[in-house]
């Protein structure tokens, strides 16, 4: 299992220049590192002063970079897709649609390239991966996607079960399964089986996303108003995705009071301007990016005192919305949307109470 | 019908700024214009000087802002939604599904502004839309959705129909749907008149992003090596989805001739640097920004010639690649992968030959 960081911040700040920085002081420390860039652009290439191809190379020792291709990925997943169709269904549809044909839709690039982490993740081959995303709110879309596609299955999972159209079509699901599937499939495990095995890949994932020790960001930011009101900004949209901020990075100024009270309890830490292909100063002043799981954590649940504490920095009071219209209880805030998995003990239990102070909302039930 | 006015670049090239100062230019030339800010961070409200918020508000005279959020474009979606499910079903399924309680899914951003785009175009209240999204590949994305998505509309249509899985399953079509539609739809037309609906949209929305009088692109660069290659690097990516750039706009730096060079034919405009809240030199710097469609056209067709010529700028040969496996022609370029719909006439052919020079890839059949 690796760690794997990411860095979030407005574009221009330095993020990605930070990332190589990280990646190359984790592979001085040891660790063997994966460096993964999401844009096919030449940014990343060009600080490198490398080519970048989707399939990883060695850059120095320990440390690999990829650079991820959507189309590339498109292929291989397709390819993946079909030995399922060839093993389930009795007359393959897919098989003459190919890979090369696909062409990439919204969204595709993230469940791409984090199907892909998940798998260089899983390889055992690396202890970091950093990823060079777009760090705004497209990363966080993309670490969320667990979460929240995992929601939407339990949620219409029951909608089918519970509702008068499941009873109408039921009748037909056996025919239609034994004349189209490989496999014996009844009408009751027929919505469950294929969606067990995502489920179990979405679980995961939402558990490697949950634990600071696993997965966590980085802020980074210049002394510009705008980019230190975007950086609050995400760290507060992260911690509603239950992503682990550990600190700040603060490019190429020193660190003012000012500075460090928007950020408060982060601890922030100032970068010095390098000149092109000498990192090592700016490896040096990056601070210690396994630490994250001393930040405040995003959510705490405390069973005997029946409470919710979410931990949403940089918004205030009326920018966070607590509904329980659904069987879940829903925040909103900075267009990030967040059902509450409870345990059993508060499930399902009507909201009693709810206060937000201090960038904390606590929830009584 | 709106024009519509995108940027693209780097991050921290200015590119927010840039669409601010478009939009105030072309409502002081007495157009009425909507300003739509797709990331709900706050920069494009600290620039602006005020709050947004996701419905229009007036800025000054012909200037309108709206700044998208995800979250609430989902939930008035929705609401279209479960519309139609009642109309159209038997006995609703999703109507205890609230649009409160739904997450926001890698893509789905894209695909919401996208339609919140297309409603403000179709309500005739506005001469231009200055988009300020992303900037990058997911402002590419968005624009490409229409095409890409009505490709493989087209495309599985067509796999279904003629494969032995339709035929087993469409003996079940009839019963299932008169059992649950309110409407009566033959197994033949059940897969094809609630497309047919979707189609007409993604048609229309085609012919918007490929005509550069209704849509087009402007590249926003400073003089650093890295935003200028990744302005090229999205130039000829932008041609690849069929949108016309129309022009560069050089961020607080004068125009030499190597960065002339870099993006011929088109004409780069110097901006000036400008104090905050005073926007008039900017206004004044930017060239006329409905000029676009005397930019290089993305393809022409040559029936007669039996050529098509795509202008693909920013790239070299070996970046540039031509499939044959479907029945369409793909080319790839810039993680851009694009299914050429042809006219009958060269429909189906195979290729005879291709060349790619001056940055233009010409296809014989």
């Amino acid at each position: 299992m690796a760690l794997i960081l990411t860095f979030l911040g407005k574009g221009g700040t330095g993020r990605t220049t930070v990332a190589i920085a990280a990646a190359k002081k984790l592979a001085t420390q040891g660790a063997r590192v994966l460096l993964a860039g999401v844009d096919p652009g030449p940014s990343l290439g060009l600080l490198l002063g490398t080519s970048t191809s989707p399939d990883p190379q060695e850059l120095t020792q320990n440390l690999q970079v990829v650079q991820f291709q959507s189309a590339v990925l498109l292929e291989r997943s397709w390819e993946e897709i079909k030995k399922l169709e060839a093993q389930y269904l009795r007359t393959p549809l897919i098989k003459n649609v190919y890979g090369q044909e696909l062409g990439v839709l919204p969204g595709m690039d993230s469940a791409l390239a984090l199907n892909a982490i998940r798998e260089y993740d899983a390889s055992g081959k690396y202890d970091a991966i950093v990823y060079d995303g777009s760090g705004d709110q497209t990363t966080l879309r993309m670490l969320g996607m667990p979460e929240i596609l995992s929601w939407y299955i339990r949620r219409f999972r029951k909608v089918v079960e519970d509702s008068d159209l499941w009873k109408t079509v039921s009748p037909f699901i056996q025919p239609i399964s034994s004349a189209v599937l490989n496999v014996s499939w009844t009408g009751d495990n027929f919505a469950q089986q294929p969606t067990n095995e995502v489920n179990n890949l979405l679980e995961r994932g939402k558990a490697a996303i949950a634990d600071p020790s696993r997965t966590a960001a980085y802020l980074v930011t210049t002394g510009d108003p705008t980019a230190v009101a975007t950086a609050q900004y995400l760290w507060g949209s992260a911690q509603q995705i239950g992503l682990t901020v550990g600190g700040v990075l603060l490019n190429q100024e020193p660190v003012t009071e000012g500075i460090s009270a928007n950020f408060s309890p982060l601890a922030v830490s100032s970068l010095p301007i390098c000149p092109p292909s000498d990192w090592q100063p700016l490896i040096e002043a990056l601070p210690d990016l396994r630490q994250a799981a001393s930040a405040p954590k995003p959510i705490e649940i405390d069973i005997s005192a029946r409470q919710v504490r979410l931990f949403l920095p940089g918004f205030d009071k009326k920018q966070v919305k607590l509904t329980q219209s659904g069987p879940e209880v829903t925040i909103d805030a900075g267009d990030q949307r967040r059902n509450i998995s409870l345990p059993p003990q508060l499930s399902g239990q009507s909201v009693k109470g709810a206060k937000f102070q201090n960038s904390y909302l606590t929830i009584s039930f």
